[in-house]
């Protein structure tokens, strides 16, 4: 089967440039020595996690408790569960424990530390916990020097149902920087406050086995993760553009995108019209914060695929592609450029939300030819 | 079951609600003395459209050929699918049509029209064609005065393969209005422009038995509809804060909303963090463009849903919401307000696009009572 057989629009995985990006992260963590803990988050699928276990990671990093179920029941034994844990969830990773996984979640206030002591009590299995520190992300956590850190660590350390484990954090604000040496500060900020908190726990005679840190900006960048045991980036398996602009892979290692039929022109515009649009793309607009309005992804020819140099989804209605040149930039006709009829790929501004939109991955391996298809998990 | 008893995020639908607002439409439509054809694009349920067809309409309309294969497998028979047709898609909605099903689509340029035909002659079923005009919306569609939709219908008409069947507008730019009498002029505009081109089919001696215009905006306030055959409205059954902003519904009228736990304090900032982020909501900021940064769904309590007011989630990441108060705004602690552990419920921004991301709907009848679940269709 060939990429112009399947019905548009598809999700398409290169499995060539997955395993580039994947070797790439898996031989930096090495030098740097910590384990890697990927975030699935991003692809979502059982197929790319065993890649990722291939490519030396110790365990997989989650957002949801239905990633945590998929990835149980597709075989994989231990999983983080990076989001502030809300207790009513435990009932749904007791089984998942049960059948004998290895589950961590994540707190980062003494409600949450407590309801979740007891929500565990009934059970026989025992989650391990970490305690959510912010280093500078102002998302969720705990500032590095917050006495809060140690007083819920030793609530869950002397709690007779959980498993305190250690510490998290997520560089979140990396994705603000634009340069390298901004990204290494933050990189720096993020290992540094992490072991801060790690370092406070044990003088407090508390045990701190896991230091935890994510993001794929920081892990692309750092130079160096003392102290730190794990790192979660996740987002490095596909790359989007958004990764391409702060400088965290080039474009054409971005291994995921959209592929779309043009279904109209707009002659009187010079536009296109792509049966892509914002559900298919997603409406994520984060690379217009590097200062220009760049739309909703880069538009390429479908072999390759090859960006076509300033042509851009500008904007997007539910199943609508608007495809042309940002105002003020010039170039060759694109409707001269993409007759009705004609196949592209759109490359992601964002792939963890583009991809969110699928339930499946045509996976190519470099060329047009469809090799295998994979399944996502979706919803929570 | 209560809403209480299910995890979050998960999307609720009020039926009270939903009927209220069929029921307002139907009566609308029935006095303006046209068809009602509801766009599924934003409900993506079968249980909602047997409740449309119990209110009135005569056929759906679909915005992918899934809905087309979903609506079909669901026992409804008439329907048109709305977006620039290309007719690669054509073998998937044949077996549909040799299911009984009544299929239309649309196509706006000579290729795309030489292309349905080319790919419906080797099949013993005959899809309806209609010739998309554009009455200022600037997205698909023909000119009404172009010659070109005579060449265009009479090529379909004169085809042995394809029915041609009429005309279809959709004035996607009553969304930009910002008063009554600025969507009232587009309602005009949009009826104007899809007659004028079915009369100018007629001079040319070709039939034009479909004349069908479409929005929800210009459904709500039309005065007149005269020559038109059927509307197409779709987010109207669940309304959404743009719609409300339009002034096409009140907030108490928007049947859909997610309900999200909240599982993080940031008392430094007044922010509360939910489980429902930009996967959860959408990132539709849509109604921002009425001048004020309104962030991604209005926080209201779990029972009702009552709005609190100036309480929004201003910002997401994949699975966080940040919720808070605009710059400048004041009111009670929205840390105060939300215990950790509390359940909210969102108002979306964008029905269309925030029930995407959801494969069903909790459905409650005004309480917090589960009184039912029903599916969605999803992907394309």
């Amino acid at each position: 089967m060939q990429l112009t057989d399947l019905s548009t629009p598809t999700l398409i995985l290169d499995r060539a440039r997955l395993v580039t990006n994947l070797e790439r992260m898996a031989t930096r963590m090495r030098g740097l020595g910590v384990a890697l803990r990927p975030h699935l988050k991003t692809a979502k699928s059982a197929e790319v996690a065993k890649l990722v276990m291939d490519h030396g990671a110790v365990g997989l990093t989650v957002s949801t408790v239905a990633e945590a179920a998929y990835f149980v029941e597709s075989g994989f034994k231990d999983i983080t569960y990076a989001v502030g844990f809300s207790a009513d969830k435990l009932g749904r990773l007791v089984p998942l424990m049960e059948a004998g996984a290895d589950i961590t979640v994540i707190v980062d206030s003494q409600p949450a530390a407590y309801a979740l002591i007891g929500a565990a009590s009934p059970y026989d299995v025992t989650p391990k916990v970490l305690v959510e520190i912010d280093t500078g992300g102002r998302r969720g956590g705990l500032a590095p020097e917050d006495p809060a850190v140690i007083d819920i660590a030793r609530l869950l350390h002397d709690a007779p149902d959980v498993a305190f484990a250690g510490v998290l954090t997520h560089a979140g604000h990396s994705y603000g920087c634009r340069s390298e040496a901004a990204i290494k500060a933050v990189a720096e900020e993020e290992r540094h406050g992490v072991v801060q908190a790690a370092e406070a726990l044990r003088q407090a005679g508390l045990p701190c086995p896991v230091v935890s840190v994510g993001s794929t900006p920081t892990a692309v960048f750092a130079d160096d993760l003392t102290g730190v045991t794990e790192a979660r980036p996740g987002v490095y398996m596909f790359g989007d553009i958004y990764q391409a602009m702060l400088g965290c892979c080039a474009v054409n290692d971005i291994a995921v995108s959209v592929m779309a039929t043009v279904i109209g022109h707009r002659p009187d515009q010079d536009r296109v019209l792509i049966d892509a649009g914002a559900l298919a793309l997603s409406q994520d607009r984060g690379p217009d914060a590097f200062g220009a309005p760049l739309g909703l992804g880069q538009v390429c020819t479908l072999d390759g695929p090859v960006p076509l140099e300033g042509v851009r989804v500008l904007d997007a209605h539910q199943e609508h592609g608007f495809v042309g040149r940002p105002e003020g930039s010039t170039g060759p006709s694109v409707c001269g450029l993409l007759p009705i009829g004609t196949r592209v790929r759109v490359l992601p501004n964002h792939a963890c939300m583009t991809a969110a939109q699928y339930t499946e991955y045509a996976v190519v391996d470099g060329g047009q030819a469809v090799v295998a298809t994979w399944g996502r998990c979706s919803g929570w």
